[in-house]
Protein backbone atom coordinates (compact mmCIF):
# COMPACT_ATOMS: atom_id res chain seq x y z
CA UNK A 1 0.00 0.00 0.00
CA UNK A 2 1.06 3.52 -0.84
CA UNK A 3 0.88 5.71 2.33
CA UNK A 4 2.20 8.62 0.35
CA UNK A 5 -0.11 11.21 -0.98
CA UNK A 6 1.01 13.50 -4.06
CA UNK A 7 2.11 17.07 -2.72
CA UNK A 8 0.68 19.65 -5.45
CA UNK A 9 2.75 23.40 -5.63
CA UNK A 10 0.69 26.25 -7.31
CA UNK A 11 4.38 27.15 -8.24
CA UNK A 12 3.85 30.59 -10.80
CA UNK A 13 3.60 33.49 -7.73
CA UNK A 14 6.48 33.66 -8.68
CA UNK A 15 7.87 31.01 -10.75
CA UNK A 16 11.42 31.42 -9.17
CA UNK A 17 10.26 30.98 -6.20
CA UNK A 18 7.67 27.91 -7.28
CA UNK A 19 11.65 26.91 -7.55
CA UNK A 20 12.32 27.52 -4.49
CA UNK A 21 9.91 25.75 -2.65
CA UNK A 22 10.33 22.20 -5.25
CA UNK A 23 13.65 22.06 -4.14
CA UNK A 24 13.42 23.03 -0.65
CA UNK A 25 10.71 19.99 -1.00
CA UNK A 26 13.24 17.67 -2.19
CA UNK A 27 16.29 18.93 -0.21
CA UNK A 28 13.98 18.12 2.79
CA UNK A 29 13.17 14.45 1.82
CA UNK A 30 14.82 11.67 3.02
CA UNK A 31 15.83 10.07 0.02
CA UNK A 32 19.58 8.30 -1.35
CA UNK A 33 17.97 7.56 -5.10
CA UNK A 34 15.41 9.06 -7.59
CA UNK A 35 12.58 6.26 -6.96
CA UNK A 36 12.96 7.52 -2.69
CA UNK A 37 11.62 10.93 -3.12
CA UNK A 38 8.03 12.07 -3.36
CA UNK A 39 5.86 12.44 -6.16
CA UNK A 40 5.25 16.31 -6.40
CA UNK A 41 3.23 18.53 -8.99
CA UNK A 42 4.61 21.94 -9.99
CA UNK A 43 1.61 24.42 -11.70
CA UNK A 44 3.10 27.43 -13.25
CA UNK A 45 0.92 29.09 -14.21
CA UNK A 46 1.41 32.62 -13.57
CA UNK A 47 0.03 34.12 -16.59
CA UNK A 48 -3.40 33.23 -15.20
CA UNK A 49 -2.37 34.23 -11.36
CA UNK A 50 -3.14 38.01 -11.00
CA UNK A 51 -0.74 39.62 -9.05
CA UNK A 52 -1.69 39.63 -5.23
CA UNK A 53 -0.04 42.91 -3.99
CA UNK A 54 -1.53 44.89 -6.58
CA UNK A 55 -5.41 43.54 -5.89
CA UNK A 56 -4.63 44.17 -2.04
CA UNK A 57 -3.45 47.88 -2.94
CA UNK A 58 -6.45 48.33 -5.66
CA UNK A 59 -9.31 45.91 -4.91
CA UNK A 60 -11.31 46.60 -8.08
CA UNK A 61 -9.23 44.36 -10.13
CA UNK A 62 -9.56 41.08 -9.59
CA UNK A 63 -9.32 38.82 -6.49
CA UNK A 64 -6.73 36.18 -6.97
CA UNK A 65 -8.71 33.86 -4.74
CA UNK A 66 -10.48 32.59 -7.68
CA UNK A 67 -7.32 31.59 -9.76
CA UNK A 68 -5.40 29.99 -7.15
CA UNK A 69 -8.69 28.08 -6.89
CA UNK A 70 -9.18 27.44 -9.70
CA UNK A 71 -5.38 26.02 -9.74
CA UNK A 72 -5.57 24.22 -6.75
CA UNK A 73 -8.72 22.33 -8.64
CA UNK A 74 -6.33 21.70 -11.62
CA UNK A 75 -3.52 19.95 -9.11
CA UNK A 76 -6.40 18.34 -7.64
CA UNK A 77 -7.38 16.47 -10.89
CA UNK A 78 -4.12 15.45 -11.60
CA UNK A 79 -3.84 14.05 -8.32
CA UNK A 80 -2.34 16.44 -5.90
CA UNK A 81 -4.29 15.66 -2.47
CA UNK A 82 -2.00 18.29 -0.31
CA UNK A 83 -1.10 21.45 -1.73
CA UNK A 84 0.26 25.01 -1.01
CA UNK A 85 0.98 28.34 -2.28
CA UNK A 86 4.87 30.03 -1.67
CA UNK A 87 3.22 33.23 -1.62
CA UNK A 88 2.77 35.13 1.45
CA UNK A 89 0.74 37.99 0.18
CA UNK A 90 -1.93 35.37 -1.48
CA UNK A 91 -2.45 34.06 2.07
CA UNK A 92 -3.56 37.43 3.17
CA UNK A 93 -7.71 36.32 4.29
CA UNK A 94 -9.18 38.88 1.44
CA UNK A 95 -7.52 36.55 -1.17
CA UNK A 96 -6.85 33.05 1.00
CA UNK A 97 -10.11 33.39 1.83
CA UNK A 98 -11.85 33.26 -0.96
CA UNK A 99 -9.91 30.59 -2.35
CA UNK A 100 -10.77 28.31 -0.19
CA UNK A 101 -14.77 29.21 0.06
CA UNK A 102 -13.98 28.39 -3.62
CA UNK A 103 -12.38 25.04 -3.32
CA UNK A 104 -15.48 24.23 -0.85
CA UNK A 105 -18.10 25.26 -3.01
CA UNK A 106 -16.71 22.59 -5.76
CA UNK A 107 -16.57 19.99 -3.14
CA UNK A 108 -12.76 19.97 -3.33
CA UNK A 109 -11.21 17.07 -1.01
CA UNK A 110 -7.40 18.47 -0.87
CA UNK A 111 -5.39 19.87 2.49
CA UNK A 112 -4.50 23.20 1.35
CA UNK A 113 -1.71 23.96 4.08
CA UNK A 114 -1.50 27.74 5.23
CA UNK A 115 2.21 28.61 4.96
CA UNK A 116 1.75 31.62 7.43
CA UNK A 117 -0.41 29.80 10.69
CA UNK A 118 3.00 27.12 9.92
CA UNK A 119 5.22 29.96 10.08
CA UNK A 120 4.00 30.78 13.32
CA UNK A 121 3.84 27.78 14.48
CA UNK A 122 7.27 27.14 13.67
CA UNK A 123 8.47 30.28 15.52
CA UNK A 124 6.32 29.10 18.91
CA UNK A 125 8.23 26.23 18.56
CA UNK A 126 11.95 26.69 17.15
CA UNK A 127 12.45 29.85 19.03
CA UNK A 128 9.63 29.98 22.31
CA UNK A 129 11.76 32.84 24.50
CA UNK A 130 11.41 35.50 21.41
CA UNK A 131 8.32 37.87 21.77
CA UNK A 132 9.42 40.38 19.16
CA UNK A 133 9.32 39.14 15.35
CA UNK A 134 10.41 41.79 12.58
CA UNK A 135 8.32 41.36 9.28
CA UNK A 136 10.02 42.13 5.18
CA UNK A 137 7.24 41.96 3.05
CA UNK A 138 5.75 42.99 -0.14
CA UNK A 139 3.51 46.52 0.40
CA UNK A 140 0.23 44.52 -0.06
CA UNK A 141 1.67 42.20 2.54
CA UNK A 142 2.54 45.11 4.84
CA UNK A 143 -0.86 46.95 4.74
CA UNK A 144 -3.24 44.71 5.45
CA UNK A 145 -0.80 43.93 8.32
CA UNK A 146 -1.02 39.86 7.40
CA UNK A 147 2.03 38.93 9.70
CA UNK A 148 0.94 41.21 12.59
CA UNK A 149 -2.27 39.93 12.69
CA UNK A 150 -1.33 36.46 13.22
CA UNK A 151 1.36 37.36 15.44
CA UNK A 152 -1.35 38.91 17.68
CA UNK A 153 -3.09 35.98 18.04
CA UNK A 154 -0.15 34.05 18.51
CA UNK A 155 0.44 36.70 21.74
CA UNK A 156 3.78 37.85 19.71
CA UNK A 157 4.60 41.40 18.83
CA UNK A 158 5.36 42.31 14.90
CA UNK A 159 8.07 44.72 14.30
CA UNK A 160 7.60 46.02 10.88
CA UNK A 161 9.51 48.63 8.75
CA UNK A 162 8.85 52.33 8.60
CA UNK A 163 6.92 53.35 5.76
CA UNK A 164 9.59 54.81 3.78
CA UNK A 165 11.94 52.01 4.08
CA UNK A 166 8.91 49.46 3.38
CA UNK A 167 8.56 51.17 -0.11
CA UNK A 168 11.90 52.09 -1.49
CA UNK A 169 14.01 49.44 0.37
CA UNK A 170 11.96 46.01 0.54
CA UNK A 171 9.18 46.31 -1.85
CA UNK A 172 11.18 47.79 -4.68
CA UNK A 173 14.01 45.00 -4.02
CA UNK A 174 11.15 42.23 -4.76
CA UNK A 175 9.37 44.35 -7.59
CA UNK A 176 11.71 46.94 -9.50
CA UNK A 177 11.77 46.79 -13.15
CA UNK A 178 15.47 46.73 -13.44
CA UNK A 179 17.13 45.05 -10.04
CA UNK A 180 13.97 43.35 -8.55
CA UNK A 181 13.86 39.67 -8.04
CA UNK A 182 10.76 38.90 -9.74
CA UNK A 183 11.90 40.90 -12.86
CA UNK A 184 15.40 39.52 -13.02
CA UNK A 185 14.79 36.17 -11.66
CA UNK A 186 17.86 36.06 -9.27
CA UNK A 187 19.04 38.31 -6.63
CA UNK A 188 20.75 41.04 -7.56
CA UNK A 189 23.68 42.72 -5.30
CA UNK A 190 21.34 46.07 -4.65
CA UNK A 191 18.26 43.56 -4.08
CA UNK A 192 20.26 41.33 -1.46
CA UNK A 193 22.04 44.80 -0.06
CA UNK A 194 18.53 46.59 0.42
CA UNK A 195 16.67 43.99 1.59
CA UNK A 196 19.61 43.15 4.59
CA UNK A 197 19.53 46.70 4.97
CA UNK A 198 15.58 46.17 5.89
CA UNK A 199 16.30 43.39 8.04
CA UNK A 200 19.07 45.56 9.96
CA UNK A 201 16.33 48.22 10.32
CA UNK A 202 13.87 45.54 12.04
CA UNK A 203 16.91 44.71 14.55
CA UNK A 204 17.66 48.25 15.18
CA UNK A 205 13.22 48.79 16.09
CA UNK A 206 13.55 45.67 18.62
CA UNK A 207 13.11 42.41 16.62
CA UNK A 208 14.57 39.21 17.89
CA UNK A 209 13.88 37.38 14.29
CA UNK A 210 13.16 38.22 11.13
CA UNK A 211 10.26 36.68 8.76
CA UNK A 212 11.26 36.74 5.58
CA UNK A 213 7.53 37.02 4.07
CA UNK A 214 7.71 36.99 1.02
CA UNK A 215 8.76 33.92 -0.71
CA UNK A 216 11.23 36.23 -3.28
CA UNK A 217 12.94 37.76 -0.17
CA UNK A 218 14.73 33.73 0.65
CA UNK A 219 16.36 33.57 -2.54
CA UNK A 220 18.02 36.47 -1.75
CA UNK A 221 18.99 36.16 1.36
CA UNK A 222 19.53 32.07 2.16
CA UNK A 223 21.34 32.24 5.74
CA UNK A 224 19.04 30.98 8.42
CA UNK A 225 20.68 33.82 10.93
CA UNK A 226 22.06 37.28 10.20
CA UNK A 227 24.47 38.20 12.50
CA UNK A 228 23.27 36.17 15.58
CA UNK A 229 19.50 37.16 14.48
CA UNK A 230 17.56 33.68 12.85
CA UNK A 231 16.34 34.62 9.11
CA UNK A 232 12.81 32.78 9.48
CA UNK A 233 11.89 31.05 5.62
CA UNK A 234 8.43 30.56 5.10
CA UNK A 235 9.03 28.83 2.22
CA UNK A 236 11.34 25.97 4.28
CA UNK A 237 8.40 25.45 6.36
CA UNK A 238 5.95 25.44 3.95
CA UNK A 239 8.05 22.56 2.42
CA UNK A 240 8.50 20.42 5.25
CA UNK A 241 4.84 21.04 6.42
CA UNK A 242 4.14 19.47 2.82
CA UNK A 243 6.00 16.27 3.34
CA UNK A 244 4.97 15.67 7.19
CA UNK A 245 1.43 15.58 5.39
CA UNK A 246 2.17 13.81 1.94
CA UNK A 247 4.32 11.43 4.49
CA UNK A 248 5.78 12.05 7.66
CA UNK A 249 8.27 8.84 7.53
CA UNK A 250 10.26 11.05 4.77
CA UNK A 251 10.91 14.20 6.66
CA UNK A 252 14.39 14.88 7.40
CA UNK A 253 14.95 15.45 11.13
CA UNK A 254 15.65 19.60 11.64
CA UNK A 255 19.37 20.16 11.89
CA UNK B 1 -5.95 34.39 -28.77
CA UNK B 2 -3.46 32.24 -26.40
CA UNK B 3 -1.01 31.41 -28.87
CA UNK B 4 0.94 30.15 -25.86
CA UNK B 5 1.03 26.67 -26.16
CA UNK B 6 1.90 24.47 -22.30
CA UNK B 7 5.34 22.82 -21.39
CA UNK B 8 5.36 19.23 -19.90
CA UNK B 9 8.06 18.10 -17.98
CA UNK B 10 8.84 15.08 -16.49
CA UNK B 11 10.80 16.44 -14.14
CA UNK B 12 11.53 12.97 -11.49
CA UNK B 13 14.40 11.99 -13.49
CA UNK B 14 16.13 12.83 -11.28
CA UNK B 15 14.33 15.53 -9.27
CA UNK B 16 17.18 18.01 -9.04
CA UNK B 17 17.39 17.77 -13.01
CA UNK B 18 13.94 18.22 -13.03
CA UNK B 19 14.30 21.76 -10.93
CA UNK B 20 17.66 22.36 -13.42
CA UNK B 21 15.44 22.04 -16.32
CA UNK B 22 12.18 24.33 -15.12
CA UNK B 23 14.75 27.09 -13.82
CA UNK B 24 16.60 27.27 -16.81
CA UNK B 25 13.20 27.34 -18.96
CA UNK B 26 11.90 30.29 -16.80
CA UNK B 27 15.63 31.79 -16.87
CA UNK B 28 15.49 31.68 -20.83
CA UNK B 29 12.27 33.50 -20.87
CA UNK B 30 11.49 37.02 -22.06
CA UNK B 31 9.30 38.01 -18.95
CA UNK B 32 10.07 40.85 -16.51
CA UNK B 33 6.96 40.09 -14.55
CA UNK B 34 5.01 37.22 -12.97
CA UNK B 35 2.42 37.24 -15.82
CA UNK B 36 4.71 37.13 -18.37
CA UNK B 37 6.07 33.91 -18.17
CA UNK B 38 5.13 30.34 -20.21
CA UNK B 39 2.76 28.31 -18.58
CA UNK B 40 4.94 25.47 -17.63
CA UNK B 41 3.77 21.45 -15.81
CA UNK B 42 6.07 20.06 -13.86
CA UNK B 43 5.73 16.12 -12.90
CA UNK B 44 8.05 14.91 -10.39
CA UNK B 45 6.77 11.25 -10.04
CA UNK B 46 10.43 9.50 -9.46
CA UNK B 47 8.92 6.79 -7.27
CA UNK B 48 7.23 5.11 -10.72
CA UNK B 49 10.17 5.89 -13.37
CA UNK B 50 12.26 3.07 -13.22
CA UNK B 51 16.13 3.83 -13.68
CA UNK B 52 17.39 4.28 -16.71
CA UNK B 53 20.94 3.04 -16.75
CA UNK B 54 19.81 -0.03 -14.53
CA UNK B 55 17.38 -0.86 -17.37
CA UNK B 56 20.49 -0.42 -20.00
CA UNK B 57 22.53 -2.60 -18.11
CA UNK B 58 20.02 -5.51 -17.18
CA UNK B 59 17.45 -5.51 -20.22
CA UNK B 60 15.47 -7.33 -17.81
CA UNK B 61 13.78 -5.31 -15.52
CA UNK B 62 11.09 -3.15 -16.52
CA UNK B 63 11.43 -0.92 -19.44
CA UNK B 64 11.24 2.86 -18.26
CA UNK B 65 9.64 3.77 -21.40
CA UNK B 66 6.32 2.84 -20.20
CA UNK B 67 6.33 4.73 -17.37
CA UNK B 68 7.52 7.86 -19.21
CA UNK B 69 4.52 7.30 -21.84
CA UNK B 70 2.31 7.27 -18.77
CA UNK B 71 3.58 10.11 -17.17
CA UNK B 72 3.82 12.60 -20.63
CA UNK B 73 0.23 11.25 -20.61
CA UNK B 74 -0.72 12.37 -17.37
CA UNK B 75 0.62 15.92 -18.56
CA UNK B 76 -1.12 16.23 -21.72
CA UNK B 77 -4.32 15.18 -19.72
CA UNK B 78 -3.18 18.44 -17.63
CA UNK B 79 -2.84 20.25 -20.12
CA UNK B 80 0.32 20.50 -21.58
CA UNK B 81 0.78 20.05 -25.58
CA UNK B 82 4.95 20.34 -25.74
CA UNK B 83 6.79 17.66 -23.58
CA UNK B 84 10.19 16.70 -22.58
CA UNK B 85 12.58 14.86 -20.16
CA UNK B 86 15.81 16.35 -18.60
CA UNK B 87 17.47 12.49 -19.02
CA UNK B 88 19.85 12.11 -21.39
CA UNK B 89 19.77 7.99 -20.43
CA UNK B 90 16.28 8.20 -21.12
CA UNK B 91 16.75 9.32 -24.88
CA UNK B 92 18.24 5.37 -25.48
CA UNK B 93 16.15 4.39 -28.30
CA UNK B 94 15.51 1.25 -26.47
CA UNK B 95 13.52 3.25 -24.22
CA UNK B 96 12.98 6.66 -26.19
CA UNK B 97 11.10 4.71 -29.01
CA UNK B 98 9.05 2.68 -26.85
CA UNK B 99 7.92 5.50 -24.82
CA UNK B 100 6.65 7.07 -28.69
CA UNK B 101 4.81 4.08 -29.98
CA UNK B 102 3.24 3.78 -27.14
CA UNK B 103 2.02 7.20 -26.98
CA UNK B 104 1.18 6.75 -30.56
CA UNK B 105 -1.00 3.86 -29.90
CA UNK B 106 -2.04 5.93 -26.92
CA UNK B 107 -3.43 8.89 -29.45
CA UNK B 108 -1.65 11.17 -27.94
CA UNK B 109 -1.04 14.52 -29.58
CA UNK B 110 1.83 15.97 -27.90
CA UNK B 111 4.88 17.47 -29.52
CA UNK B 112 7.87 14.90 -27.54
CA UNK B 113 11.15 17.33 -27.89
CA UNK B 114 14.33 14.69 -28.36
CA UNK B 115 16.97 16.38 -26.63
CA UNK B 116 19.47 14.46 -27.91
CA UNK B 117 18.40 15.40 -31.73
CA UNK B 118 17.84 18.78 -30.55
CA UNK B 119 22.15 18.70 -28.69
CA UNK B 120 23.28 17.42 -31.98
CA UNK B 121 21.85 20.37 -33.88
CA UNK B 122 22.93 22.70 -31.55
CA UNK B 123 26.43 21.93 -31.86
CA UNK B 124 26.11 21.74 -35.72
CA UNK B 125 24.54 25.55 -35.46
CA UNK B 126 27.03 27.03 -32.53
CA UNK B 127 29.96 24.94 -33.34
CA UNK B 128 30.29 24.10 -37.18
CA UNK B 129 33.49 23.90 -37.23
CA UNK B 130 34.11 21.10 -34.47
CA UNK B 131 34.64 17.80 -35.54
CA UNK B 132 35.31 15.87 -32.33
CA UNK B 133 33.19 15.88 -29.33
CA UNK B 134 34.36 14.40 -26.22
CA UNK B 135 30.80 12.95 -23.78
CA UNK B 136 30.50 12.70 -20.72
CA UNK B 137 27.22 10.45 -19.22
CA UNK B 138 26.33 7.36 -17.27
CA UNK B 139 27.62 4.37 -18.11
CA UNK B 140 24.21 3.51 -19.99
CA UNK B 141 24.20 5.75 -22.00
CA UNK B 142 27.80 5.05 -22.55
CA UNK B 143 27.43 1.37 -23.71
CA UNK B 144 24.25 2.20 -26.05
CA UNK B 145 26.50 4.64 -27.67
CA UNK B 146 23.35 7.02 -27.55
CA UNK B 147 25.93 10.24 -28.74
CA UNK B 148 28.15 8.12 -30.53
CA UNK B 149 25.55 7.09 -32.88
CA UNK B 150 24.02 10.54 -33.33
CA UNK B 151 27.01 12.24 -34.14
CA UNK B 152 28.08 9.89 -36.73
CA UNK B 153 24.76 10.29 -38.37
CA UNK B 154 25.56 13.97 -38.00
CA UNK B 155 29.31 13.16 -39.66
CA UNK B 156 31.03 14.03 -35.94
CA UNK B 157 33.66 12.26 -34.20
CA UNK B 158 33.15 11.23 -30.28
CA UNK B 159 35.36 11.26 -27.88
CA UNK B 160 34.72 8.76 -25.25
CA UNK B 161 36.28 8.26 -21.75
CA UNK B 162 38.32 5.25 -21.19
CA UNK B 163 36.85 2.16 -19.57
CA UNK B 164 38.18 2.74 -15.82
CA UNK B 165 37.52 6.50 -16.03
CA UNK B 166 34.17 5.87 -16.91
CA UNK B 167 33.17 3.72 -13.95
CA UNK B 168 35.24 5.12 -11.94
CA UNK B 169 35.14 8.68 -11.91
CA UNK B 170 32.04 9.39 -13.86
CA UNK B 171 29.24 7.25 -13.29
CA UNK B 172 29.81 7.29 -9.89
CA UNK B 173 30.16 10.65 -9.30
CA UNK B 174 26.05 10.74 -10.33
CA UNK B 175 25.77 7.93 -8.89
CA UNK B 176 27.80 7.11 -5.56
CA UNK B 177 25.58 6.85 -2.30
CA UNK B 178 27.87 8.89 -0.82
CA UNK B 179 29.01 11.77 -2.70
CA UNK B 180 26.85 11.04 -6.02
CA UNK B 181 25.01 13.74 -6.95
CA UNK B 182 21.58 11.62 -7.24
CA UNK B 183 22.07 10.84 -3.78
CA UNK B 184 22.99 14.03 -2.16
CA UNK B 185 21.43 16.25 -4.24
CA UNK B 186 23.72 18.68 -4.85
CA UNK B 187 27.20 18.86 -6.93
CA UNK B 188 29.62 17.73 -4.23
CA UNK B 189 33.00 18.75 -4.16
CA UNK B 190 34.34 15.16 -5.04
CA UNK B 191 31.93 14.89 -7.49
CA UNK B 192 32.76 18.09 -9.04
CA UNK B 193 36.27 17.15 -9.59
CA UNK B 194 35.52 13.72 -10.67
CA UNK B 195 33.63 14.86 -13.62
CA UNK B 196 35.94 17.67 -14.54
CA UNK B 197 39.05 15.39 -14.56
CA UNK B 198 37.01 13.14 -16.72
CA UNK B 199 36.64 16.61 -19.28
CA UNK B 200 40.53 17.27 -19.08
CA UNK B 201 40.60 13.23 -19.98
CA UNK B 202 38.65 13.68 -23.13
CA UNK B 203 40.86 17.07 -24.21
CA UNK B 204 43.37 14.91 -24.04
CA UNK B 205 41.80 13.00 -26.43
CA UNK B 206 40.87 15.06 -28.63
CA UNK B 207 38.05 16.60 -27.96
CA UNK B 208 37.10 20.05 -29.12
CA UNK B 209 33.80 20.27 -26.90
CA UNK B 210 32.71 18.24 -24.64
CA UNK B 211 28.63 17.35 -24.22
CA UNK B 212 27.38 16.98 -20.50
CA UNK B 213 25.58 13.98 -21.21
CA UNK B 214 23.73 13.56 -18.22
CA UNK B 215 21.64 16.15 -16.92
CA UNK B 216 23.38 16.01 -13.35
CA UNK B 217 26.61 17.05 -14.76
CA UNK B 218 25.29 20.47 -15.30
CA UNK B 219 24.75 20.96 -11.84
CA UNK B 220 28.18 20.37 -10.87
CA UNK B 221 29.65 22.25 -14.04
CA UNK B 222 27.77 24.82 -14.79
CA UNK B 223 30.27 27.03 -17.02
CA UNK B 224 29.88 26.83 -20.25
CA UNK B 225 33.32 26.81 -21.23
CA UNK B 226 36.22 24.83 -18.98
CA UNK B 227 39.91 25.82 -19.53
CA UNK B 228 38.50 27.21 -23.76
CA UNK B 229 36.81 24.03 -24.55
CA UNK B 230 32.44 24.84 -24.69
CA UNK B 231 30.42 22.46 -22.27
CA UNK B 232 27.57 21.58 -23.85
CA UNK B 233 24.70 21.64 -21.61
CA UNK B 234 21.61 19.77 -23.38
CA UNK B 235 19.63 20.57 -20.23
CA UNK B 236 19.58 24.42 -21.30
CA UNK B 237 19.19 23.19 -25.44
CA UNK B 238 16.24 21.55 -23.71
CA UNK B 239 14.92 24.67 -21.93
CA UNK B 240 15.52 26.95 -25.05
CA UNK B 241 13.73 24.02 -27.58
CA UNK B 242 10.37 23.34 -25.33
CA UNK B 243 10.19 27.38 -25.05
CA UNK B 244 10.92 27.91 -28.63
CA UNK B 245 8.28 25.44 -29.56
CA UNK B 246 5.71 26.60 -27.26
CA UNK B 247 6.35 30.72 -27.63
CA UNK B 248 8.91 31.38 -29.91
CA UNK B 249 8.32 35.16 -29.25
CA UNK B 250 9.33 34.23 -25.67
CA UNK B 251 13.09 32.92 -26.41
CA UNK B 252 15.57 34.60 -24.88
CA UNK B 253 18.44 35.57 -28.38
CA UNK B 254 21.87 33.63 -27.84
CA UNK B 255 24.71 35.56 -25.58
Amino acid sequence: VNQTRTIGVIAGAGPFAGLDLLKKIFEQTIASSDQEHLDVLGLFRSSKLPDRTAYLLNPGLENPGYAIAAQALELEAAGATVVGIPCNTAHSPRIFDVALAELQERGSGITFINMIAETIASIQQQHPRLRHIGILSTTGTYRVKLYPNYLREAHLEAIVPDEDIQQTLIHNAIYDAIYGIKATGRATQKARQDLLKGFEHLVDKGAEAVILGCTEIPLAIPESTVGSIPAIDPTLILARALIRTANPTKLKPLP
